[in-house]
């Protein structure tokens, strides 16, 4: 674990911040652990070790890029809330930015925690969805349900099978995991 | 397209074959396009051509290696059917070569159609488990309702999210998918 503001911490940040932009400079398939290195001010040994190659560091990079930056809104209902959220989470991962980061996140990732943490991102997201609807006296289903329900089949879609994926589709997720035929 | 027999199918074939020989022999991160090629007495240059790079080439042997040996088994009704396929499905595609055939299949396959040839290849699979239910006269679901309920859930946790994932849960997926609550 990094403590925050330590020489670690500092390291990490400079070293995220140079492949973020020279990836926008010179793309993502040029990048080397040398380059990133001196534009994160750096010694190329320093990255290695940390990370052991540039797919690691990309992979830790992408897990960055995919973490929510908002809480999901309130749009006044479960369904109208899931909906919201499942259409904004096909925008992201579906673009050609979130299915890079996907992929990234999945293949320089030996242990399988980076994925993880991709999959934890969108259950916390859903777990504020759910507590909020049962705050309001809905009954929901479980967490679990919607991941199933869902999240799995859009991510499914992005990486396997693209076609027909649109906010339609999404729509009728939604309605499926919450047991309704339509909105 | 490669004319069954014509040089072109003979090199794919020899190629495949030393990448599987090698990648069993020292293993697959050990890899290269030089290695491969002087195993398969083809020059690397053929392999650059033909495949871009070693990644390409491992996606497509990985999608080989994911295509089904065999039709799926008849065990007299739907749900029978379709819990054999998927517990079936789920312990090819969780070992560890099967992960590790998924990641090489979605990683060196900039066009995607890798990756839809492994889903076509399941979803083939369940068009015949429920064609052959079509006509013992049960109602059934579509395809891609199927894929959406068992193979997506499936996968997704296979890559983002392992914990729990087993026959049991196989099962429940099909009786969901099924609109049944247990077999």
């Amino acid at each position: 674990m990094v403590r925050p503001g330590g020489r670690s911490a500092r390291v990490q940040a400079a070293v995220h911040a140079a492949v973020r932009e020279l990836a926008s400079e010179v793309g993502r398939d040029a990048l080397t652990v040398p380059l990133v290195a001196r534009r994160a001010g750096v010694t190329p040994s320093t990255i290695y070790r940390r990370w052991g190659d540039l797919q690691e560091l990309l992979s830790d990079v992408a897990v960055e890029r995919l973490r929510p930056e908002a809480s999901p809104g309130d749009h006044g209902d479960l369904y109208a809330d899931l909906t919201a959220w499942a259409e904004q989470f096909l925008d992201e991962m579906a673009s050609p930015a979130g299915r890079s980061y996907i992929r990234d996140a999945l293949l320089g990732d030996p242990d399988g925690s980076n994925a993880g943490q991709c999959s934890a991102y969108a259950a916390e997201q859903l777990e504020t969805v759910l507590a909020r609807a049962a705050g309001r006296g809905d009954v929901t289903p479980d967490v679990e349900t919607v991941m199933d329900g869902v999240v799995a089949p859009l991510m499914y879609r992005i990486l396997f099978r693209p076609d027909g994926l649109d906010a339609p589709y999404a729509h009728r997720l939604v309605a499926q995991a919450l047991g309704r035929t339509g909105p």
